[in-house]
């Protein structure tokens, strides 16, 4: 007797605007989630690494780091969201909204916002937001993503087409919420690692990051499980060797969270992500891969009422396998240049 | 000079019946273990992933997973049973009598409770009754486990043939000390993950849990390092290399754990591992094999006295480079089918 | 517009005696770096992996693995010392001087003791005094390391040679301030692991350590970012492929803690490591090799004023891909044997 219990992950059809959906198992992060995502990345920024460091600015100790909220939040989303996704089409608004502490609970709940078809009538996009609450039901971190879901049958009709409304950048008067109010005579610029503060940045000035960090198949795996994220494509190379590329696919997560790790060397006073405008994983990475980043500084903005942090909007770039001394990303015909692994538009916070 | 300081580990000779041995090296287990083990397996069982959920039912904080006890227990074990050990012949009688708690500190105690020399006169099998305790010297572990040792000299004399009354399983009413009454009413069956309880399972179901995980080398080293187990060949390619298989040996204990992971898809609700009534590792796993399973429901069992929790005994196989569509098991002739590497008998708890 | 923002590291020309350097992003270690430390070297030492062991002889809860501290201090000054430098070559006068606890917060600065130019120009040994703090200011860690750092320009005047006075070990008197006044009535030997206390080593006597360890690239990289050190040979393949050796080399901390964590086998009392009278890494170790280590006891020491515990002097020696049954060290023209990594020169405390 063959059991039904097992989850087949959602098709096209199954999701319906306004649908909101409660993912699974909560989670509970702790120190040991800290050490494991430092071990696995090596970041370095003072705030997160030192809770010496953060009380003497005014955090209780210190937080955790913004995308291993995000990693965990998402994680959740992948068994209902994306278990039958040929694609991760995009981010937008994508908001970190409360710190997050060791010993917090996190649990996410995504709403769908948009259904659209696509002409071949196989596959449909879905837009979701999803949500990452706290123990006390506080909303930790939210963002939109819309992904290519294929049809459970390609006969089912088409549901009314509807596509939210994306924001192009998340308007600087929407961020820093979890960033608490700081005293900023407290922060040590030499134990922070730079001198380098807000007003040192210009709109237009690129930093090559310039470490490069190869990135083995087992530690992307220790951190996509670390997130309980069971997208099949990082983890079984029994199926991925009859696959597209013979090979496991590294989340493309770890590969944010290695450039903004290395993007420590240039932006070491950047030490809050507070959201993500949107984001592209312009080709896949490997384990073998050697990951480097560079940035542009796109945009910078006062926060309404705040004086002890400013907002530098950034497009953080991936590369892998050559050095960002010439700051790759396009071709003169506007394709992405080889190697280009992801292009991220995001805003930073860092002392004023 | 010499040191004679080392230890050799104990050869057949050096069990007597009754004996009882003290193992080295009691381990506090905390919140960096849990997250390791989540990282390692990617287990999603929300009472020991949320604080929260946990205590939704009436544990005072999330336990550990019941395996990484079994582990943590088991490590201490192998310095004296089993460094000399030829082959881990079987496990009875195993057996989960309270929860663990992050800062709890496990310590393991093994009782010779059998010997046999063999007939060819080199080997022996060794019967030991191992226990965990906690700091407060409270039993949370027990388990029979029997090894085939090496003697020391062919000549030595035979003991006395002792071989202790194996069961064949746990007796119900034997099982569920580990957990405590629950208060089932707070028991979210979407953030569990699944909306199967007890009583939706029926004997004879079988159920394929459908992903596949690709190990590494370096998991299941820093796994099994993390048991504090120092059998040699999980460890050691240069001695391995000239050895039988050529290659480095996962601890059986690394492919238990990975199934019982994987049957999340499909038993999301057995949140508690309660007991191993036997099992056997079939075949070797090696790193870069791909593990899946399955499971089939052998009997239902009600706990005396206890309306929260219902037990399923269930029989989890774990199988490598194949998927689990047809339950792969054995062939025709009654022998293990190709690839099987664990066949586990164990007792698991669902909420009724 | 490029920016000059990012960490070229210091050249020689930058050290000046008397310099004092305050290295970036204190670190709060946790419970979470012991699992890691645990899971990646398989230590045993009761004291740091129990706490109720410890709490037994005197020590308010475990104290941290000795060489995590070390390890954590010493990633602190790679971005400020090394990151130009050509070699590692010594270390001198290391003492732990204060017990580190989960939750304590370390920082590191460095203290340029002495400069010299090498006769090519081209290059000069700079001398440091790192010094590793707690978050009271109490100094946890203190030694002498020199490397051979590149100079800038190869025309820069040569400042006046400076070559402070290296001791060829700490003083018996010096050692100790790390363990504090214990009662040894409480100590377990059979949980400890092995009966062999201070009394029982003789000076001469030659330990191996018997077992082997094979490292794989994920564990060397996963460690060594545990500790923010951000060397760049240990995590470059894209450039270390074009490199003196074609591949990754494995920091040295790394085989320090491999050859420590394989030294239970016959030092497992030796609980804590006091100091480092110098090291030398003989040769690079690589992803792959198989670790192994003996030791021999160089000297013996009561400590002034206590009964508690006694100091044995230790050669410690790592070697890859041989067993050390024949305690390889040097040929007979007074070199390295092949396979020899490391030539430690330690004192460790055991109870008397």
């Amino acid at each position: 007797m063959t059991s039904t219990k097992t989850n087949p992950g959602n098709f096209f059809e199954d999701f319906r605007f306004g649908q909101v959906i409660t993912h699974a198992t909560p989670r509970t992060v702790t120190v040991g989630d800290a050490s494991l995502y430092t071990s696995l990345y090596g970041t370095r920024f003072a705030v997160q690494s030192s809770d010496t460091f953060a009380k003497a600015i005014g955090y209780p100790r210190s937080p955790l780091d913004d995308l291993l909220t995000f990693h965990v939040v998402f994680g959740k989303t992948t068994p209902d969201i994306s278990l039958n996704a040929i694609a991760n089409l995009g981010y937008a608004n994508c908001r970190l909204l409360k710190p997050v502490y060791p010993g917090d609970t996190l649990s996410s709940v995504s709403e769908v916002i948009g259904v659209k078809e696509n002409s071949n009538r196989e596959t449909g996009t879905v837009y979701v937001r999803s949500t990452g609450r706290n123990q006390d039901g506080d909303v930790v971190l939210e963002y939109i993503r819309w992904v290519m879901v294929r049809k459970r049958d390609n006969d089912s009709p088409a549901p009314e087409a509807i596509v939210p409304d994306l924001p192009k950048r998340v308007e600087p008067a929407e961020i820093g919420a979890a960033v608490p109010p700081l005293t900023m005579d407290g922060y040590d610029y030499d134990l922070a690692g730079s001198p380098y503060r807000w007003g040192d940045y210009e709109v237009g000035e690129k930093i090559d990051h310039v470490d490069g960090m190869t990135l083995e198949e087992a530690e992307h795996q220790i951190a996509t499980r670390l997130y309980q994220n069971t997208a099949k494509v990082h983890f079984n190379q029994h199926t991925e060797a009859k696959g597209r590329f013979g090979k496991r696919i590294v989340y493309g997560g770890v590969v944010i969270s290695l450039a903004r790790s290395l993007s420590f060397n240039g932006l070491a006073n950047a030490f809050h992500l507070a959201a993500i405008n949107g984001g592209r994983h312009v080709s896949p990475c490997f384990a073998g891969d050697t990951v480097y980043a560079w940035s542009e500084i796109l945009e910078k903005a006062e926060l309404p009422g705040r004086a002890d942090v400013g907002a530098l909007r950034i497009r953080l770039v991936a590369v892998k396998d050559r050095d960002c001394s010439d700051f790759p990303l396009k071709t003169e015909d506007g394709k992405y240049a080889e190697g280009v692994l992801l292009d991220l538009d995001a805003w930073v916070l860092l002392p004023r």
